[in-house]
């Protein structure tokens, strides 16, 4: 592969087709989802787990505030070493196992996922990749429809998880899923930050670490940034919790520690009120990812478009962070495309 | 409180006194804990939902792998912003809820407790204070029997958590506790590493980040560690399950950035070895605290005792990472007993 004339040239692609992603499995992928819902329905699963690695954990984290909130059943990520270290089979009657994974590929998710069925669970493959062995081993699947992702750092295979998952829930539930529609022509409206967002890269040219922090259903875009930015601009991003920020981690934050804050304007960024309070007083540098309110006390800040209700907010605050990870590896030197040290597929067991 | 003269003086007497404290819980706090994981079988739980923050979330953790392979039965993390931010009212029927905090002090976790009771949940709470609101607003308390902690970086009451969950976990499975009983011995054998310790932090007095990491039951280990590490020495320390690790941070590790590898002699410890190989061929610079045989390869280890049960390892793994965190903070012309910008019981909504 030739990037070297336009490094994180596969990066900054997958990051404009977002919108387009989502229109497509809106139109396309959104009736097999209500049917794999019905399914799912007519099983009245009491519990639901999740196993994922990686980028696709933040969307697993996601959809676990989406069961708890939305389906109104508890919620809990696997830690897949359970089975396949400790040879742990759980009674996962009337549990709903979902296993996320963009490439499908990795050999510990398959053989989760072959326990839990065994166990008695229903399961679920969510991944971008119809024919991979993840897909074969559940019992339903449902495809993300991304297209091929190319770079190493997933971008649009995040947030079309992000949609499907919302899809999912919001079907499983009987839910009005409307909103979604507004994603595609909203997504275009925060892809065009991108200038914005370039010039903001420059400033944290030589930062060595940095700390990301969101709240509820923005939890995840905060781990999902930090981890975009570590694999591709090689910084020590940590993402907290608002409310574990305060529980520890709060005495490592100084004026040269930079906090990326992501704050949109529903419940989630109102609880984060107390934290910039906390943060403010420690003389902290904080950038926001939010509503125009929410950001304008803060160092700066990346306006988002009001409206969006607090379920879909994560997949238009992701894409600043992913253009700012993109164009801080540039500016620092890097090839976004072909990080150092990574495979796209990581096989663990 | 005049700490000036002896930086640490409360964290070393506390990290100090932990097999002391574990032999009055197995003394006098393990026929209470008999008794409430005899009504807790009586319920028959299908699931269990944890709550907790900071360190004693490092303790759920640890219990959710308890709970899935010892009882056999799903487990999860709860988010307390689902129901305090959020409104949720999930119906938690057949569901075992346990809050652990050291204070019981806070707010959030006291209201998660009211609403999981409200909705149908078996509610336990595990603390370190009687008479706290979160001992109150369970239906039923274990009193971890710590004694006060008057250091902010907690780690006697961590390892009091810790083995107050085991035995529950023990005693709900109907399995044999006695492994337990050696624990106070072995905890005084690795204490005396204290002196190679402080040793080994002067390795670390200019680090400005960190990465832990560890697999399976470990995985708490290095997730306590990172906190401790970033709450008395303000470094930038961040935890990865081995296996994450190798999904996008392992591009952040390079010779410059120390890595400690928490490897037991058990299948935690095993799961470990890709682990080290590839951070190996990315010439980092590991520090081993496990086993003899696991430790024999890296750039240098604290060795723990043999025989010791996979699920009770963490409770010695983690007291030299504490004694780090103490003399790496002192080295670093801090005081880890009153670290900048925290409080004792941190109260968020």
């Amino acid at each position: 592969m030739t990037t070297k004339d336009a490094p994180g040239r596969l990066m900054a692609a997958e990051i404009a087709e977002q919108p387009t992603r989502w229109h497509r499995l809106l139109d396309d992928g959104r009736p097999t989802i209500a049917d794999i819902a019905a399914q799912i329905a007519a099983h009245r699963p009491r519990f639901v787990q999740f196993v994922a690695r990686g980028t696709s954990d933040h969307a697993a984290l996601y959809a676990k505030y989406l069961v708890e909130i939305v389906l109104q059943i508890p919620a809990g990520l696997v830690s897949p070493s359970t089975v396949t270290v400790y040879g742990a089979r759980p009674d996962l009657r009337d549990v709903l196992y979902i296993a996320v994974s963009q490439s499908g590929g990795s050999p510990d998710l398959v053989q989760s996922v072959e326990v839990a069925r065994a166990q008695g669970a229903l399961t679920v493959a969510i991944t971008n990749n119809d024919t991979s062995p993840l897909a074969d081993a559940a019992e339903l699947h449902i495809d993300v429809l991304a297209g091929p992702e190319k770079s190493v750092a997933a971008t649009k295979s995040y947030t079309s998880e992000l949609l499907a998952l919302y899809l999912l829930m919001t079907h499983i539930a009987g839910a009005d899923d409307s909103a979604a529609t507004l994603l595609p022509e909203l997504g275009e409206q925060v892809l065009k930050a991108d200038d914005q967002v370039r010039t903001v890269a420059q400033r944290y040219r030589f930062a060595q670490r940095l700390i990301t922090t969101g709240r509820g259903y923005s939890y995840p875009t905060a781990r999902e940034a930090a981890l975009k930015l570590m694999e591709t601009s090689y910084l020590s991003a940590q993402a907290f919790s608002g409310a574990d920020l305060l529980h520890g981690p709060l005495a490592t934050v100084d004026p040269q520690v930079p906090v990326l804050a992501v704050v949109p304007a529903g419940a989630g960024g109102e609880a984060m009120r107390p934290v910039l309070e906390r943060l403010a007083d420690r003389d902290a540098d904080v950038f926001g990812v939010g509503s125009p309110e929410r950001i304008a006390n803060l160092t700066g800040g990346i306006a988002l478009p009001d409206g969006v209700p607090d379920a879909l907010s994560p997949l238009l605050e992701i894409i600043p962070l992913q253009q700012l990870a993109l164009h801080l590896a540039i500016a620092r030197g890097g090839d976004p495309d072909t990080p150092r040290g990574l495979r796209k597929v990581t096989e663990t067991l």
